[in-house]
């Protein structure tokens, strides 16, 4: 079975890579299959790739209301160690999770009140502190976040679908990595494409959560809210401490990931677009703080432990429904939800990534959009990235959990502060209560932090500690690099005009042939000195070589070069060397034309040595000189 | 742990393919470390790179000599299944493997005094049949088995060690594959050096066998040939039958490939060449055969039976030695002797398929020497091929056996039957008895090669006959596409002659900035046709331009294009596509200039959008138009 799993990942690793290459390669009709037609940059801004709320707020929150789905397990987990008199401890955890939620959604409706054009915890630091650290902090951890909840999104979702059916589970590493794929050619199609497909399926599992919630209402109803599997309430089981409850609370907290993709994306939804984003948050508030709490309420009553083959969400169903319909039902809206969780950060990762970028802190090709309008790059990295995560732990939830959501407690609190700065340095109307809400939120999200760093460091925790001040650190490098590149490139175009050269041409020759003889006609027509070159291995060759030229009628000059180590890049290299001497001070270009063939098969290239490519590489890294390359396309 | 070697043999796959790399780039200094100092061409015939016969012995006959590792325990691995009262099949099976070695030795001895200058069974193949494709079938199946030698060899010398310390077993495949990359560094340096590092321990390889053998024999001097565990004689227990019989005596046959590499190497011996050849062949064929026999003796003598776990000849020595030094000695020498196998065989393959690819039928790359005048190329295409195989069967030598041998029995029938052609056509002096030596190896290889294919096609050999078959096809494909291409290129050189053309130049300009300039000074230097060509994104953008460059004094025709789906490559096709029209039919160039800055560092690089390279890349393989390249090199 090892060996099997173990190539499939091979291959599907490699066919992940073809397809993104396809994906992102110009002119392909295969592309176009995939892809869709290309959109102009004028429809950017068009209203119909825009989103109504109503429809924003699945492909928006998926991120944020899939994680019931493997929150509250990650919090039960911690506990069950305990025993079963440990399990009512989920409750009030629960409760502590859905105060944070509603004070951090009236924290990020603040953020956007403030910043409409989106932008999130990095706007917010931006506008607020002049030092780019607080920002990079908050973008850094951010990005960092949203690596990790597609891995355990799309772990999530093949956990589900494997408790369901066993016979996935030595295939769950594969199945995620094929899932990330998918993801990346449904994202290079674009945002409001996206939406259309994904928003019912996001509808779909609230409303089997809340149905879910209603039955076992009704179950408890007909059958006592205490039931025979019902763990005691109120017991304090030995071994109970404020860690590993802390412990729990930060775990359970996975379940808050994914609040901050709403702010970030405030420009995709329709006008008015801050108050389309306001009731989105809201909603979504309600809604997910009814299904934390029903949800797990019913894992208590009917005494649900986590099993490593079975997620709770399906026992539980299991519990009220069988394996019928419903259940079926229940587990793959389950899957297609936290699926959409990880499609929603391709987006919020993608835009962020660009608007970084933008500023000069990360590589600029983050910036390009594609055909379809999205930022192809950031969507690519993103789960180039999270694969290996993937890879690395074998799409298991509960090993990723701890590096998880450490970076969006971070950015929260970077947001908060900026948020405190504004409301004291703007004021305002009513910018006292704003001001009040932010300072708690501020208190409250730093403290979770530390929580988090504190009680998973040793899980896991300490990785993002590492990684995160190395990104940030990379980030102002590269703002370096760009000033530094900006300031060698600027000219005066009043004073630096360009103006004629001497410029000597040397033409590589390897022979009396037709690919040659099409090189040096082209070198001829430039009015520049010509040289031809041969490099010769030994006496013979080069005899005969200029026996050749002679026939040929000398054409031009030729210098015949001698190798004695069988590289023809020694002697030209010493052969420029010289020139650059003889030519002294004066300014000019040494030009080197290399003819080169062009099989009419991409294959048959193997078949012929490539020097003059190899040639072209060694000079652009290595020389000052001005390179062409002369093709000739054979016709068979 | 499933999960660390998985993790492991990732990153040895990546260090072997980035040592590879510095093995084979060009002006490295690691290189010169892993590699020694460039060997001039007209050392290759010098004395000090030849070997004297006695040196020679060793490095040539690791190959064969090794094989008695794994022979006589694949042909007992087969017969175990029946029981102890099956296992003395192994004496007579060994018995017919020695007069099967025999055979060869002489009809390949023959082979040397036909053809001194080397090539074994593709230069007699191709010396006595017109039509190619023997010697392709010939050439294509050694070259197959060589690639197996070293997977196998590799393979059972980790399991050597792995039998010593069983700590070794899950990490098999990694020290597999790190064995393999050493070996690539090794055989980078050249044969003659290699030498001197290599012989040594083949002989105390062979006088460890040899000593095993005495030690066997004075033991049973002393407890008696018939011990307590020895197995019962000539019985014939239900289930053997004659198929059972051939496929044992196959899979001891895998002690006897490598006999073709002296052949094939007669030119790196000392002079007088041939005589030393014979010389060698002669007293390997006698250790090979004493070895082989007391070994699978003992083997019988003290009932040793196979385990996956524990090679046989590790089982035999621990009950000669226990576990001390001797025992020690031995393990290492056999682990160090199969790599030397795997070594000689890098020597095989590099200058076989050299031999072959002069002729045209395979990539002419496989002909370049290297620095150290190794053939670089073939010797890390070899590497490559075998450390798939290593992967792919886990390096258990077992699961290779089936793929292997049925390779070297056909070239061995190929080239028994070209010498057979040979001594009817030229005869010379004792024609008949040669004639008549290659008669019979004709006849026992081809019943042998036979005998392999029937008896292991379902475990695997299979797989070679499928493979052999698109390799020589292949070939064939690549001796028609260079007689192609030279005929294409053939020009008269007194009609021919290369002359001016009109050259139309496009420089592609993104902005006013000091690489621009640089660009325009050159294009400007040459006396061309010249427009300077911007792709705007929209309307502003394509203003701003036109002002800048009008604020620049109109360094020369500017010509702007719209892109309205942000590629530069589309409206640039266009244009060049309507240049190429308003041209008509007059031969001309159309030259295209493009400007790169080229940072200090090369990961800077990942910073800049690529486009100028992309550019290049597409123009190059779809448009017939001359690209320069203008670096401008950046300061920091």
């Amino acid at each position: 079975m090892h060996h099997h799993v173990f190539w499939l990942e091979i291959v599907f690793i490699l066919l992940a890579f073809i397809a993104m290459w396809f994906a992102v390669s110009n002119f392909s009709s295969v592309k176009r299959i995939f892809i869709g037609r290309p959109l102009r940059s004028k429809e950017l801004h068009a209203q119909h790739t825009k989103l109504f709320w109503i429809i924003a707020l699945p492909i928006l929150s998926a991120d944020l209301y899939s994680s019931v789905a493997y929150g509250p397990e990650a919090g039960m987990t911690e506990l069950v160690g305990l025993g079963a008199s440990a399990k009512w401890f989920i409750l009030p955890i629960t409760i502590s999770t859905i105060l944070l939620l509603a004070i951090l959604i009236t924290s990020y409706i603040m953020g956007v009140i403030a910043y409409p054009s989106g932008g999130g915890a990095y706007a917010i630091a931006k506008d607020n502190f002049s030092n780019p650290l607080p920002s990079l902090i908050a973008s850094s951890s951010l990005l960092i976040d949203y690596i990790l909840t597609v891995a355990v999104s799309v772990s999530a979702a093949v956990e589900a679908v494997s408790s369901a059916y066993p016979a996935v589970g030595p295939y769950e590493t594969i199945v995620a990595i094929v899932c990330v794929c998918l993801l990346v050619i449904i994202n290079l199609r674009g945002v409001a494409e996206s939406a259309k497909i994904f928003a019912w399926p996001t509808f779909l599992f609230m409303a089997c959560m809340l149905l879910l919630i209603v039955v076992g209402l009704t179950n408890e109803a007909s059958y006592g809210f205490v039931q025979p599997a019902t763990p005691p309430i109120g017991q304090f089981p030995p071994g109970v401490t404020v860690l590993l409850l802390l412990k729990a609370f930060s775990s359970a907290c996975s379940a808050l990931t994914g609040i901050e993709t709403i702010s970030n994306a405030v420009p995709v939804f329709r006008e008015p677009q801050q108050k389309s984003a306001i009731k989105t948050y809201i909603a979504l508030g309600v809604v997910t703080a009814i299904t934390l709490m029903g949800f797990a309420y019913h894992l208590y009553v009917q005494g649900i432990t986590p099993d490593i083959h079975n997620t709770m969400l399906s026992q539980l169903a299991g519990v009220y429904y069988g394996h019928g319909p419903m259940y079926q039902i229940l587990i793959w809206s389950t899957f297609i939800v936290l699926i959409l969780a990880a499609n929603s950060t391709f987006t919020g990762f993608s835009q962020l990534a660009a608007i970084v970028a933008t500023d000069g802190f990360l590589p600029r090709a983050l910036t390009n959009r594609g055909d379809r309008l999205g930022y192809s790059n950031g969507i690519i990295v993103l789960a180039g990235l999270a694969i290996v995560l993937i890879v690395a732990f074998r799409a298991h939830t509960n090993a990723l959990i701890p590096l998880y959501a450490i970076g969006v407690f971070l950015s929260f609190t970077v947001a908060q502060l900026g948020l405190l700065r504004r409301w004291k340095r703007v004021r305002g109307p009513k910018w006292g209560i704003k001001f009040v809400i932010n300072l708690v939120g501020f208190i409250i999200t730093a403290l979770v932090a530390v929580i988090f760093a504190v009680t998973k460091f040793i899980d896991g925790a300490w990785l993002v500690l590492i990684v995160l001040p190395i990104i940030v650190f990379l980030s102002m490098m590269i703002k370096r690099h760009y000033n530094q590149v900006a300031q060698q490139l600027k000219i005066d175009p009043a004073e630096t005009r360009p103006g004629a050269h001497r410029v000597i041409t040397i033409v590589l020759v390897s022979g009396v042939h037709r690919v040659v003889s099409n090189t040096l006609s082209f070198a001829k027509s430039l009015g520049t000195e010509l040289v031809a070159v041969h490099v010769g291995f030994d006496h013979e060759d080069i005899e005969k070589m200029e026996q050749k030229w002679e026939e040929w009628g000398n054409p031009c000059r030729l210098v015949v070069l001698r190798s004695s180590y069988r590289s023809i890049l020694e002697p030209i290299s010493r052969f420029i060397q010289a020139l650059e001497k003889w030519e002294g001070e004066e300014p000019g270009h040494i030009h080197i034309v290399v003819p080169q063939f062009i099989p009419k098969k991409w294959w048959q290239n193997i078949l012929h040595n490539q020097s003059a490519l190899l040639l072209r590489a060694w000079f652009f890294w290595n020389k000052d000189v001005v390179i062409t390359t002369v093709p000739y396309h054979l016709q068979k």
